[in-house]
């Protein structure tokens, strides 16, 4: 049976990789990127740089290009699953074509394959399709929350307080009640005018990277500062990554 | 100056450790841990094991007894509060007196500093008192929230929808509305008599390590099943740490 690894390797620094990840990538034959475009070049270029240290076999570096997504459908969940459906296929095809029975494969996740990343669904979709036999197992890396934190040197939750995960497009609706520590992810065009000024915001882009910037303060003091240093990025790099936490006062 | 490495080794499998965390262990001639009493003496024979390990330089593994905390405050964050002042004080004696001056310490944190752990926080306070010079950095771990995720094979989120996470002692309120996917750490006694038995929950104990148990289901058929699995392995482990996320429906 063929074999598929799915491996978080972390956000921007090789040495986020754990141990079991390591040892992971010692197993491998073929290593499957999907290039999402030019724009992630640089990200696909540290997985490559992962695999020349750490894949001590022979390896396929197997890059396709995702299929194309609607960038701005009308109903946003069947577009994403209209989205999913051709990358199992793609997945599935990449699979049988590029492991020969009985051998490894692996996916390298950015972060971590638990948050914000649909390798796990497609792989479920593969296996549920039934025409290719696989087992596949998870491991888990960094994810930019925690780079977010250790950049700052903070916990995410207030004393016994929960911490809520979310995306940019779901903050465009407000914050969620109720919730004193927030993490934003996905957010393509950071706007913090709807927000309470008085929350502390902790932001961190390329986080983990040589290339890490984090600012922290008062959301109507730091606000326009981080949206004018997130666009002279982007316009450097080509490419941003990045995410943040929002924080009302502390109860206690 | 003294310098603290505040280090994440993930959740009971050395494997979980980062090759960032390898390298910082390379530095220290110090490791301090709090013992929290005899019920954890298997989390600290792990990082004993850990700096067996990964700790070239002969260093000093500095255990010490945890400020006692008021277990059935009428007051939590108050509680809370004085037990974290107290263990700034002793945090601060045990730097000042296992470290030299430009000497590295390390304290190891069970999963990442970020998530529901004091370490910082205390840092910060021992900082502020102002009696000691030193500095600090932070090394993330995996938690063991991505142990669960990556044991069950899933995705923490719904596609693009929110993670929410939070304590035994919140759920005990329900359920926030409009979360999805809720994790719930923390909880030392779960009831899930007051929470729709429709629920789909992915439980997991032990994370990481050889002694893992992971359950998923119906809550409602799970649920007593989970309650019997986390009663015997309590006992015969003489402590447990498990954790879980429930899930709706998927709205998509």
């Amino acid at each position: 049976m063929r074999r598929i690894r799915v491996i978080g390797i972390g956000t921007g620094n090789p040495e986020h990789l754990t141990l079991q990840a390591v040892r992971a990538l010692e197993t491998v034959e073929a290593v499957f990127v999907l290039d999402k475009g030019a724009e992630k070049a640089d990200l696909v270029r540290l997985r490559r740089e992962i695999c020349e240290r750490f894949v001590p076999k022979p390896y396929r570096f197997v890059e396709a290009q995702d299929p194309e997504r609607d960038r701005a459908p009308s109903d946003y969940a069947a577009a994403v699953e209209a989205w999913h459906t051709a990358r199992a296929a793609l997945y599935e095809a990449l699979i049988e074509r590029e492991l020969e029975e009985g051998a490894c494969g692996a996916f390298l996740v950015w972060g971590d394959p638990s948050l914000y990343d649909s390798t796990l669904r497609i792989l479920e979709r593969v296996a549920a399709r039934g025409r290719l036999a696989f087992a596949y197992d998870v491991i888990p890396g960094i994810t930019s929350v925690q780079a977010l934190a250790a950049g700052h040197r903070i916990a995410l939750n207030r004393i016994g307080g929960p911490v809520h995960i979310t995306t940019g497009r779901a903050l465009a609706r407000g914050l969620p009640p109720g919730t004193g520590s927030t993490v934003v992810m996905l957010d393509g065009d950071p706007r913090f005018d709807h927000l309470d000024p008085d929350l502390t915001i902790y932001w961190g882009a390329y986080l983990g990277s040589p290339e890490e910037i984090l600012l922290a303060g008062r959301l109507g003091e730091v606000g326009s500062e981080i949206r004018r240093l997130r666009a002279e990025a982007r316009a450097r790099h080509g490419w941003i990554m990045d995410t943040y936490l929002l924080r009302g006062p502390d109860a206690a």
